[in-house]
């Protein structure tokens, strides 16, 4: 098991690329940005458990409090600003950091609890509403920032309270007489108290994350009924008073994950960033401790992960369809706009289905995960937050409309997502590669070496490469320090170099994910021998070919022509196109198709148009971003809707043959009545000229009026 | 004004059509099958004002008691009985509604309240709830019962008890200092004090009418707020605990049509039923009191009206597509079944849409509403009963899921539909003409003259046909007992033929509606003079043409072709293709097509399938029914889903070139690596040979395993 949040470190990234300058960006920008939004909102302070005006406030979205997630928001900070301080020192931030590790020690009660909410505004409640009220939530983000913390700085000042936090939790949740037979609503603390036991070895951390997991929607697990269910008759809740997030009487446990044990589950359903924090959680619980019920819980991830990519997602990686409660719609159910239905994908879900590949990567190296990972990572992910790293989405919608514009925000009052981001940017270079020079634990504690410099050892060594970002990995082979560089203009050309630094004759293997829209075309040089082989999508290169490389160098070139995709025919916009172009999906803006008044909801594209796109190295004047442009030419048509409507005479549908309705005039058939006059017949469409498509991921960065969509509805010519 | 409720008695359906069988499946069947039904379930006997244990039930629909409706429940059945009663006598009938009418008298209070639950079972509470109580929904339908009774038996041992109640109302409702300035959350009184008023002439009974439809929505009419807001604070409500057809926390007012005025609502919204219900109130409202404020209402009809037809109708007429608060989404969203998204499309709400449609004929003659009101009947409105009037649906799916097959009940707990059907059917020859020839009022009282004996006289007479349904209408012209048949094979064959026995030179002219599918090739003959103008959909035949006849008879014949439709290109299902003959929508069922295992999901149809559509008259030896069944021959396939799942490789897309992505082998060009075993492609589809469609409503009607579609998906061929 390697943790990217661990593993970035021996992962540089090297200037140039897409996702070096977005990481740049939120080092130079958002971190600041983000700690003067902690300070002015009143988070950074809230440690001192003073009290706040906003505590006074009522719920937004009741029950929950609008401070509720404030706790969360200073420890992905501080989570997020270590993994950036690694190679971006900066003395302000550091000392931001301090100041809150001393403020989190002090707000600390004698027992070991931590928690603003129940501490101030609520006392004497604590754990009296796991469901709704993030208790744990926090706890987990807590853990998490102590990690971070241990890891960058050497010492336990965060570590050691968060420790005597877990420990209380140990006693207090669990299957013994006097424990809570609970666990939180929303999934976190799980996949941090895993990472904490990988840290610690201390089993009551691994037994604690197990019984969350597992005790998880066992429906008589108080006294005969469903934690949740004894959990609020315990409150006295009224079961006609639901939160806003229900979408029915009775308490909805599927939106939590948890309408039945994970091992039952066979669709994944509710709130998508809780589904994606479970599965990551018990996708690592699986690795740690192989056991029965835990294969269970392995089939169950498998399951549930085909039925979200097969039926539940996006063609741009995003999840969720349903904003009420933030979560996965029925099967195909994937309308790309408010106006169309709905359509979430929100950014946290999206980080979240990254964070569940990379672990099912480790022990099932399957291009369909890397791939989809991909895919997250440059459309559903990059797309919210602005070149710059200063504006951000929270909904990641295929489409906008005018009661959605397509426009970024600087901030959120349930601020989850632009921390996130920044989190994930800080340790994109564990996702890059699986490293398995070594099974040792990567981290121990204060024992922990630092970061570049350490290098690990073992007689074989494979590397799996995810992702073609251009970067340098170092590791140890042999006793020796080793580097694998890779470098190229990748996604926008498709030449990728290799370099392998190491003992002129090593034991050294890699697997390279060759992309889905790769594997029919893709070149290697110098050429495989024929002991290479393409596994489940990557492509498995050995020693002896590795070892005869002429300047230990070799390319892979993956095509990368623009693309045609549809969604599956059962989902919602099954009629639509989306332009592709490798990982890239691109969208059209109104910014460079200014004609457009109705975000594009009457343009069509003709499904016979990729002879007809051109390719543009587009460097943007305004943002200096640079990426290929595509534009489509005399192939696709905006719909003259007046048109269509007059032809639809009245009734709720179009005939399709075109011929068969034409205006009101009565004809000689009727021998010579006179109509009402039969008007000029306008033209049915419009052919577009050229319909330029920007990547997905850069829209809103340029001004213009929030008119957006990714898939356009099918011109049957 | 005509009612077609009282101008039914004036047409007489001849046997051997569609809708005269149903008629009489009704008169034989469905009126003593509800009759049993309302003895068994309590409700017969619920006006005696005893306990019922039905009463201590929770709500199935908090805060709805399960037996909120019964007072309709009885009230529709003597109304539709008695509609049924003036061509099918029945003493068994006659003995059960007048011991009926003898509770109702019985359970009134002195004061002339007069409702079951708020004497019964929550007495001191009544007028509290008007938003979700049903308390004048009920009333409603006592008045419409009494209307109907009176109509039939020359007295008023109904109609006084309801008189006297609606004066409580009247001295209860209004805009007095110590008045209730409310109006109730489920129209119905309002049409029925309207009918009640064209009886009665009692300007007390439009006054109430016009205040209820001008004062709902009304921001400010309690003390400065919403009068749903001000009654909601009165009872105390907490604002977190909704019932469960709130979707959102805040009263949902749009639910109850009543987020504005009237006169300001733009886009038709919330429960369909409520809101077929209100427009048909307000529509007649402009009839009778034709001032300016009503001049607005009127405008609102209609741009309600165009945004219900043009963006919130199924194609088969029906309307709602959301379960929750059983009515209308967003503009656009029309999934065809609960595993797409939802479909509602309740009997009731269709029934409403042609009750709106007939009164709007009345005053704006244009076939669209002509149209969509023979639409919803043949299809929306005739699929909710099985042939024999024995069994009913509620809910009218275009595609059935194994969530929610295709299939009939005996009976709801929310029993609306099936007694809804037996009024219409009851009362249906009112809907097939509009009579001209007289402006007095048809009905008044005691004095109401008596069924198909009543001629009416004027000088000039104007007829409107609407639709296309074999019958004899009796009317007068120059004192003169005059008579219009039309007999045909209607909606099987094209042929219909009209017979005019009028004086021979008369000044009568008739007014025909020509189809939407029709008005290109339709067929008169003797040939239409100049004078004959087809203006708004309609044929104006003039007096001249009509006094020159042979035999007094002409044809129209209106050409029945088999049509391919389309949902509008925004629709949710806008890629589905949907056959069409006629004003009847098609389906298909696993009963003829047997090999059918996932509801048509995978099944496409050819969008050029029209030269290969085969007709056939059938007659169903099970049912005995008769119809033109439609066969298409190669011209659909079934997608093989494994294959087409497998081309996706884990992504949640399908490539559109077809050749860019084949199985897993990795070809020459990475010089020869071996891949993983390269499988045997499976077919893209099957073409099917035989695909067999009936029509919609007379799906269910044969046993089967509940298969059914109406809209196929496109096959891109």
């Amino acid at each position: 098991m390697t943790y990217p949040q661990e593993a970035f470190v021996w992962t540089q990234l090297l200037p140039g690329s897409l996702i070096h300058s977005r990481r740049e960006a939120v080092s130079a920008n958002t971190l600041l940005y983000q700690l003067d939004v902690l300070k002015k909102t009143g988070r950074y302070d809230c440690f001192k458990l003073k009290w706040h005006p906003v505590y006074d406030e009522p719920p937004e979205i009741w029950p929950v409090p609008n401070h509720l997630f404030w706790d969360s928001d200073v420890a992905k900070w501080i989570e997020g600003a270590c993994y950036l301080l690694h190679d971006h020192p900066h003395p302000k931030i550091d000392a931001s950091i301090h100041e809150l590790v001393h403020m989190i020690r002090s707000a600390q009660q004698d027992d070991g609890y931590l928690n603003l909410h129940y501490t101030v505004v609520a006392p004497g409640k604590r754990f009296t509403n796991l469901r709704d009220m993030h208790e744990l939530y926090n706890a987990g983000h807590l853990i998490e920032a102590a990690l971070a913390h241990q890891h960058l700085y050497k010492n336990d000042l965060l570590m050691e309270p968060i420790l005597h936090y877990v420990d209380l939790l140990h006693k207090t949740f669990g299957p013994g007489k006097h424990q809570i037979h609970g666990y939180p609503g929303h999934p976190e603390i799980e996949l941090a108290l895993l990472r904490l036991y990988h840290r610690t070895n201390n089993p009551k951390h691994l037994e604690l994350a197990s019984y969350f997991i597992h005790e998880r929607g066992n429906p008589s697990g108080v006294e005969g009924v469903h934690f949740f269910d004894a959990e609020s008759r315990q409150r006295g809740d009224d079961p006609y008073k639901r939160p806003s997030y229900h979408i029915e009487i009775g308490g909805c446990s599927w939106y939590y994950s948890a309408d039945k044990p994970l091992i039952e589950q066979k669709e994944i359903k509710g709130h998508s960033v809780r589904a994606m924090y479970l599965l990551t959680a018990a996708s690592d619980l699986t690795s740690v401790s192989p056991n029965e019920s835990n294969e269970q819980l392995r089939q169950a991830v498998h399951r549930l992960w085909n039925n979200m990519v097969d039926r539940k997602m996006y063609v741009t990686g995003g999840i969720g369809a349903i904003k009420q409660y933030e979560g996965f719609g029925q099967d195909y159910f994937l309308p790309q706009g408010t106006d169309e239905g709905g359509c979430y994908a929100e950014t946290c879900a999206s980080i979240g289905v990254m964070m569940l590949a990379q672990r099912i990567l480790q022990y099932d190296l399957d291009g369909k995960y890397g791939d989809v990972m991909e895919l997250c990572l440059y459309n559903a992910v990059l797309t919210a937050m602005s070149h710059d790293g200063k504006a951000f989405t929270y909904v990641n919608q295929l489409a906008s409309s005018s009661a959605d514009p397509c426009k970024r925000c600087d901030w959120f009052t349930v601020a989850c997502c632009p921390p996130n981001i920044m989190r994930l940017l800080g340790q994109i270079g564990g996702y890059i590669y699986t490293d398995h020079s070594s099974d040792r634990d990567l981290c121990n504690g204060t024992n922990e070496v630092n970061g570049h410099n350490e290098h690990r050892s073992a007689d074989t060594t494979a590397i799996d490469v995810h992702l073609y970002i251009p970067s340098s990995h170092t590791f140890t082979h042999d006793n020796k320090s080793c580097t694998l560089t890779q470098k190229s203009n990748y996604p926008w050309t498709s030449e990728i170099t290799f370099n392998l630094d190491v003992p002129s004759t090593s034991d050294i293997s890699l697997r390279l994910r060759i992309p889905f829209f790769a594997r029919k075309s893709c070149v290697l040089n110098p050429p495989a021998p024929s002991s290479a082989k393409l596994i489940n999508g990557y492509l498995h290169l050995p020693a002896s070919y590795l070892n005869n490389l002429p300047h230990s160098s070799f390319t892979l070139t993956l095509p990368l022509n623009p693309r045609l995709i549809q969604p599956h025919p059962y989902a919602t916009n099954s009629d639509t196109l989306t332009l592709a172009r490798g990982p890239i999906i691109y969208c059209v803006e109104d910014v460079d198709n200014a004609w457009v008044t109705d975000h594009f909801k009457s343009t069509q594209l003709d499904p016979n148009c990729l002879n007809s796109v051109h390719e543009t190295n587009i460097k943007d004047e305004q943002t200096e971003e640079g990426y290929t442009g595509l534009t489509v030419r005399n192939a696709a048509c905006t719909v003259n809707m007046r048109r269509l409507e007059q032809k639809m005479h009245g009734m709720p549908f179009v005939e399709v043959d075109r011929d068969s309705v034409q205006g009101e005039m009565i004809n000689g058939h009727v021998n010579g009545i006179n109509g009402t006059d039969n008007e000029q017949i306008e033209a049915e469409y419009t052919v577009i000229e050229d319909l330029k498509f920007v990547p997905f991921y850069f829209r809103a960065n340029r001004g213009g009026r929030g008119h957006c969509r990714v898939g356009l509805r099918r011109w049957n010519r």
